[in-house]
C-alpha cells in the first residue's frame, strides 16, 4: 500500500518528470544547439501545428467535465489565449505566423498535408484522454507546462542565435508562452494539490503527467524519423 | 428521397418547432397565467438549476468537438455568460439569486437535494448528446433559444404582475436572456444554415432541435408531477 503524500511531496514528485519532458529529446537537443536544418524546423513547425490546433479542444473537454465554476472561470482563459478574440489574434494564429517565418504557407500548415500519422495519433490520444478521464487527471496532464518556460527560453535564445534566417517576429508564440505557461501551470498545480489527496488520485495525477510527457516525446520521435539526420 | 432545402426553408422548418417548445407545456402555461403556487415556483427553480449548472458543460463539449476557430471564438462567450468572470457574476449566480428571491437557500439549490430523477436524466441526456454527436448537431440542439425571448418576456410580465412575493431583483437572469438568447440563436442559426446543406444533415439538425425540445418538455413533466396540482 502506498502512503498518501503531502501536497508538497506530490508537487515534488510531479516536478521530477522534468527529465521525461521533451526538452530532453535528441530532436530538441539538436534544435537548441543550432544543428537543425531548415527542413527539420519546417517539418517540426508543420507537425506541431496539429497539437496547437487541438489545444482548445482539449481545454473544451476540461470545461465540459469540470463541475467547479471557479476552476472553469480561470480555465476558459486558455481557450481565449489560443483561439484569440478576433480574426488574426491568438496562439494558433501566432503559430501560423511562425510557419510563414520558416517558409511554410498558411495553407500547407492548415490543411495538414505534412502531418505524420504518429503525430496525429499522439495528439488524438491526448484529446481523448482529456475527454474520457476524470477532469482532475485532465488537469494533471497539462502540467508539462511546469517545464515549458525553460524550454521556451532556451529555444528563443537558440532561434535568435543560430536560425537567423527566421524572422524574429515569427517567434511571438514562444514569447507569449513565457508568461502564459507559468500562470497556467500554477493554476493546474493548485487544482491537483487540492483534489489529489489519496494515494489513488495522487498516483493517477503522476500517471497523467507521465502520459502527457509520452505524448510530446512520441510526437518528436515521429518528427525526428521523418526529418532528422539519418 | 428527401429534397435538399434552401437555408431559408431549413430555418423555417426549424422555427415550426416553436409549438414543441416548453412554453406550451401546461406547467409554463399555468405559471404565465399566474396560477402557480409558491411551492411549484420553488420546485421549478430548484430543479431548473441543474440545467443552468450544466450549460457551460455542454458548451465546453461544443468547443471540444468544434474544429472552427471562428465559431469557437463566439461560442466561448456562452460559457463566460454563465460562469461569469469573477465570484458573484454570471448566469448561474443569477439563478442562485432567483432561488433566494423565491425562498430557497443557496445551499439547498446547489446541493441538488430537490433534484428529481427525471430532470437529472433529461439534462444528462442533453449533455451526453452534445458530447457524442457531431458538433453541428450540438449547435442545432441549442436553437430552442430561437423561442426563448418570447417566453422570457411573458414570464417577466407574469412574475411582476402575479408573483409579487418575489423580489423583482431576483429576475435578473430572465432579463439578461432577453438579449443573450437572440445573439446566441443568431449565431447558432448561422452555423446550421452554413453547414447543413444535405438532406441528411438538415434532417439531423431538425432532429437535434426536436430532441432538445423533448429535454425541456420532459423536465417540466417531472416537475409538474412532483409539484403541480393533483
Amino acid at each position: 500500500m502506498t502512503a498518501v503524500l503531502t501536497p508538497d511531496e506530490l508537487e515534488e514528485k510531479l516536478r521530477t518528470h522534468a527529465k521525461q519532458y521533451h526538452s530532453e529529446h535528441p530532436f530538441h537537443q539538436r534544435m537548441n544547439e543550432g544543428q537543425s536544418s531548415p527542413e527539420e524546423i519546417r517539418g517540426w513547425v508543420a507537425n506541431r501545428f496539429y497539437y496547437q490546433e487541438n489545444i482548445p479542444r482539449k481545454d473544451g473537454a476540461v470545461l465540459s467535465s469540470c463541475p467547479d465554476r471557479e476552476v472553469r472561470r480561470r480555465w476558459v482563459q486558455r481557450i481565449i489565449d489560443h483561439d484569440g478574440t478576433t480574426e488574426g489574434t491568438g496562439g494558433i494564429e501566432s503559430w501560423l505566423r511562425l510557419g510563414e517565418a520558416v517558409g511554410l504557407s498558411r495553407e500547407e500548415v492548415e490543411d495538414s498535408r505534412h502531418l505524420l500519422p504518429g503525430v496525429r495519433f499522439a495528439v488524438d490520444a491526448y484529446v481523448t484522454f482529456t475527454r474520457t478521464k476524470p477532469w482532475v487527471e485532465a488537469v494533471a496532464s497539462s502540467l508539462t507546462e511546469l517545464f515549458a518556460p525553460n524550454l521556451m527560453a532556451q529555444r528563443l535564445a537558440a532561434f535568435e542565435r543560430y536560425y537567423t534566417w527566421i524572422d524574429p517576429a515569427g517567434l511571438a508564440y514562444f514569447r507569449s508562452r513565457l508568461t502564459q505557461a507559468p500562470r497556467d501551470s500554477e493554476h493546474g498545480l493548485e487544482v491537483v494539490r487540492k483534489h489529489c489527496i489519496t494515494p489513488e488520485t495522487q498516483a493517477a495525477a503522476v500517471a497523467a503527467l507521465s502520459f502527457k510527457c509520452d505524448v510530446l516525446w512520441s510526437m518528436l520521435d515521429s518528427i525526428d524519423q521523418a526529418y532528422g539526420p539519418r
